[in-house]
């Protein structure tokens, strides 16, 4: 039987393309997710083709095999955990970018591509694909999956708003291609945006047409600390008004400050005096397409930090402020380092995240837990590092928050998605009705509940 | 029987607010589609909340009526056209503006509110929802059905874009909220976006939120007249590229432009001389947030339109500025005014205008027929008015242009929908497999088949 199965799909992709077993490396058994042990798949394949991907998808519903697909595995739910049983689907051979194409503003890229090669690829064009989610070896296949966000979001929007077609397999076998190297399209129900955000469940990407901007020649990061932080969070919405369109808009506690820049050995010229005195920071980041311009957007935020409140202003420029984004972006792994238990991202209306988090403190107190974090202020995505050894404590607190963060109009999760790790919150706090429409849909597209079974719905 | 479903209707919204046969007024047959015949409805129900929207669809549900759900009838698809043994649901009384929320940059509308209502409470705050679709009665309801866009998507993007949650109500009767006032969310299928431009086809929006920009406080429109089309679609990328961002980025062929003028008396400033040598004109839109940023972007422009073969560079201030945008929004009416038989908005990637365009005019020649038009260059969305007033030949020639539209990667329709009026070219030209899935998913939100019957799919 299991011969039987990977003789199969080793006619598809090749034997060489196919593992099983023991031959599988550790590091397919899931994804950077703190709270979901990995798991050996039974077989592994690697496509190369998006033919083979439908090929694959059609073998293993005949042999009711569930199918998990995994790109770079840097995501943090769960969600490229394979099953026991299950057939994982890497596209680490499918990591082309196919075009970069200067009049449309567009590029076509196939799914295992990274982040960091499309970034180098688009630079070339004085281009810039503006989703940034703090990890640059994840696939863009995998951000698809997930609709991964980060700290452009506030400018530039989420992997939801900057796909505009795919090319995906179908897990009944077809390969489909939906929207296109359009930004409008008004022909009937989205299938692209139905896809992304799917953790895999629905659809199979096999290649990607993702919009960009053009790349600011200039740039800069500015850093405020101030008293607490409902100033820092009252700040934001006067930023927003003023039309300077920052494209990073950050809140950093002090403890998480303090661990960060201990860990990336960063020096910010804060005083000792200033640091003592400051709960909380706010950081900003702007561009524009000439120096002179930047200067002057620099120039009306300072007097709008100093109005409101803020104890200094300071203007980062080349190594600092590289190295606070990229101190920032890794705030996950540092949370991991200093013995973090989870990490999640709630997600609220921006105007309810200082009482948002105040609740959180309350709740983390009475369980006796530690909750520390930094976020997206300019979004309202709560990136929180959970501090509680004993499973059920901690999945009894994560209950609460994420009900309150759901209460406050927000959700389960901004950026990271659902996945494994937290399936269970979503399916006893979510709407019944919604819950029931969301089955129907995957039935729907997967009749035969091979994708990912599991993640996301039970 | 008749007298049965009535009864029932008037017990979930009142007496007064439900009308049968002749007692409803042929306002309420259609929208603007120039193909799609008036059609009375056999009732029609005022709901005044969402409850009472949920509670028809039951009780349509009960009686197997089909059920097509009217804004303001502005829609150019047909896709508000009732069945004549249907109960039309008009959200003409569900029409207040509920919340505009500073501190989050949104909005909370009922369906029924007009965009022009919205302009002005939105003003009043410094704020901008920033879809402009050139019909300012049309309705945010409608504008979610239809997936609407308008000429400043090339900045801001479409109604899909800007809506970031619904309250809808299922044809199976629950109420159920999606997204919110949240710009990111990862949690499970996005039910917003499957609802926004499904024409009524999936589920009924009760209450929308949609985002705000700021207003900007100074703005200006630029006319440069070239030589011909190809001229001005060459300009295009290389504005997006300078990273001016225009707002407005539209391209006018001088025979549409000569009617233009002619219905809007607008006078522009143009000698005879150059406006007789020009074969195409583009018209782009800046803003800014101080006039001396402004200027200096009007000024980079002028450069770049210069070295790229503008006859001239005309900046249009005041009423000259807002008489022209005007009479480009009213394109449609003036297409219809000069006898058009059908007006169609192909979308296709913005380097494949020129020939695209090229080709729809050879294929008109050789259908003897006419067309002509205008566009949103910035995203490839081309507004063609068509000239024949045989039906069969003309429905010959549009699927000529679909076919030849999508064969070069684009749609059928950039913002005003299929509805009805291409609901069969739609099922004819779109991939099999696609439409297969369509209606699954139609089957997952609407076992019962009410809404909007006949309506994108058959």
């Amino acid at each position: 039987m299991l011969s039987d199965v990977a003789t199969r799909l080793a006619e598809i992709v090749g034997e060489q393309q196919v593992l099983t077993g023991d031959q599988i490396s550790a590091d397919y058994a899931g994804d950077e997710a703190l709270t979901v042990p990995g798991q050996q798949p039974r077989f592994l394949a690697r496509p190369g083709t998006a033919e083979e991907v439908a090929a694959l998808l059609v073998a293993a519903a005949e042999h009711g095999v569930p199918v998990t697909a995994r790109g770079s595995g840097t995501g943090l739910s769960g969600a490229a955990r394979p099953r026991p049983d299950g057939l994982l689907v890497s596209f680490e051979r499918m990591n082309a970018v196919l075009e970069v194409d200067t009049e449309n503003h567009v590029a076509v890229v196939q799914p295992g591509v990274t982040l960091s090669e499309l970034d180098a690829r688009t630079a070339e064009a004085g281009l810039n694909y503006t989703v940034y989610p703090g990890e640059m070896s994840a696939s863009v296949g995998g951000n698809v999956g997930a609709n991964a966000g980060g700290m452009r979001a506030v400018k530039y929007g989420v992997t939801r708003h900057n796909v505009l077609g795919l090319q995906a397999a179908l897990p009944t076998g077809e390969l489909i291609r939906t929207g296109g190297k359009l930004t409008k399209i008004s022909t009937g129900y989205d299938l692209t945006q139905l896809v992304i955000g799917s953790e895999g469940t629905l659809a199979l990407a096999t290649e990607v047409i993702v919009k960009l901007y053009p790349r600011p020649a200039h740039g800069v990061t500015v850093l405020a600390p101030f008293e607490d932080l409902n100033q820092v969070l009252a700040v934001v919405p006067r930023i927003i008004s003023s039309g300077l369109a920052p494209h990073i808009l950050e809140y950093i506690d002090n403890l998480t400050m303090a661990a960060m820049t201990y860990a990336a050995d960063l020096r910010l010229g804060v005083p000792d005096e200033v640091r003592d005195a400051s709960g909380a920071y706010l950081v900003v980041g702007l561009e524009n397409r000439t120096a002179a311009l930047l200067d002057g957007d620099v120039e009306l935020l300072g007097t709008l930090l100093g109005d409101l409140g803020a104890a200094e202003v300071y203007v980062l420029e080349g190594n600092a402020a590289r190295t606070l984004i990229e101190a920032r972006e890794k705030a996950f792994w540092t949370a991991k380092s200093i013995g973090a238990d989870d990490v999640i991202d709630v997600v609220v209306p921006r105007s309810e995240m200082a009482e948002f988090l105040a609740s959180t403190r309350e709740l983390a107190l009475k369980a006796e837990s530690g909750v520390l974090g930094c976020g997206h202020a300019g979004d309202g995505n709560v990136h929180l590092a959970v501090f509680q050894k004993d499973p059920d404590k901690r999945r009894a607190l994560l209950h609460e928050i994420f009900a309150e963060g759901m209460a406050v109009g927000g959700a389960i999760s901004g950026e990271h998605g659902i996945g494994n790790a937290k399936r269970d919150h979503f399916v006893e706090l979510e709407d019944p009705a919604k819950l029931e429409l969301l089955r129907r849909i995957k039935q729907a597209f997967d009749p035969a509940g091979i994708l990912n079974p599991g993640v996301l719905l039970d």
